[in-house]
């Protein structure tokens, strides 16, 4: 019996959502499903967290314990081969036996891409939000900074379970923008329910005008979810990567790479 | 009654190609249903060429006649709104009546694009080819020279309709490369049944070294199909743009772009 530890990418569009639940496909399932049909045993693949339906992830990470003579590299292979398309274990290798995907992660980033194209992009249109307005990067960006830091972001997360806190840190929001397109990756020691697409859909207002930059510092203030802008819809967000103590997991490749469009984050 | 012309560009990977067929969604058919919903008149689209299931565009061309009020602009806003996903015409105008996508065609030219990451891509994974062995580009390169120029090229085309004369002028072949992923982008008076597929398969089994680079010259001569590589999966195929006279069509913009990945064309 070993433990491993998982580095996976997968298309959020064809799942509903990381967590396995009867009778709706889900990546959690993708692979242990992959890992029966390879070995006969049937095993629990832990995540680091939950994404919901169409959230993609470039680098989400999950441990499973596994009895098997295949050495890391073969596994992994074997996983790609079995595994439903639109998943793909990108790393995978022997780790202490206690690690645990969720509870050893010491923070998250995240991903929301939007395409700003005059027209609805005829490729790959559950990959990004489209927006059809014009949209100012100037204000967003000053709104975005007002994001970062320890706050309580009751006002930016839709009630989900509830928590003994609703205070966040987040470590850096900063923009990538090329061409027509343009993401913002914000990393952060936890996030709530919904948070990251609720700070979009609030960015995405502040660059539509309905919102001012200086706003939001009186949105997180108020702890009030109705000041703030729509939740953002899934198809523009990833999980980019999980941060673990560097000296647990040596990161072998600098930033995460895969994502889709122009941005190879 | 006035003839319009169109630009769209298209996810092949959502269609039976480009051509209506009964049972089959087809390109065509969507954009002209889209037009039968907006006015109620039955409409043909004529385009500028084929495309095979799985094949893409950035900028097919097509023209019809249309009898309605609505101006360009506003024609081309209430047809995206009713097409198909997966469909967007990027450009349409008003144009001589005696114009025609196909007939007044010039040339076309094509994009092949390959990704040679290590995992198969869980992004977009229609919308490429995807080759797990190694490539040598310098090879493909060399080999790709051959095919410029005044040939016949019997040898790289599917038995399809018969034709006067299989040759055809390839005036451009040029590789684009970025990170993990390249494509050639071919520009020629006209192509044979399944060519440009053709051209891509050679070129592979020559990075491959499956075939020599100077193999391509004795496969040209040969005018015998079996002696080139196979036909390439229509997945990694676009048809970039359609080429006529610049008096008729000026450009507006330089270079079709909108392709995924990291090749804005």
């Amino acid at each position: 019996m070993r433990n491993v530890r998982l580095e996976i990418a997968y298309d959020g569009s064809r799942f509903f959502g990381w967590q396995r639940q009867e009778g709706f496909p889900s990546v959690q399932e993708a692979l242990e499903d992959a890992y029966r049909c390879l070995t006969g045993d049937t095993v629990v693949v832990h995540g680091a967290g939950r994404t919901d339906t169409g959230v993609h992830a470039l680098r989400q990470v999950a441990h499973l314990h596994v009895e098997t003579k295949l050495d890391d590299d073969r596994l992994r292979h074997a996983l790609n081969a079995h595994v439903a398309p639109g998943v793909v274990v990108r790393r995978l290798e022997t780790c202490r036996d206690d690690f645990h995907a969720r509870f050893d992660a010491r923070g998250k980033r995240y991903m929301y891409l939007v395409a700003t194209t005059r027209f609805r992009p005829p490729f790959g249109e559950k990959l990004m939000h489209w927006c059809e307005q014009p949209l100012d990067l100037v204000r967003m960006r000053a709104a975005a900074d007002a994001f970062v830091g320890e706050h309580d972001f009751s006002a930016l997360a839709s009630a989900g379970s509830p928590r003994k806190s609703n205070v966040r840190r987040i470590r850096s929001l900063h923009f990538l923008a090329r061409r027509e397109r343009f993401a913002f990756v914000v990393e952060g020691d936890g996030f709530l329910y919904n948070m990251v697409r609720t700070i979009a859909g609030t960015l995405l207002d502040v660059g539509r005008g309905k919102l001012e930059p200086r706003a939001v510092h009186e949105i997180l203030a108020s702890r009030d979810r109705k000041l703030a802008g729509p939740t953002a819809p899934p198809e523009g967000l990833y999980l980019v990567s999980v941060l673990y103590d560097e000296s647990v997991f040596p990161r072998r490749d600098r930033g995460p790479r895969g994502a889709p469009g122009v941005f190879q984050y």
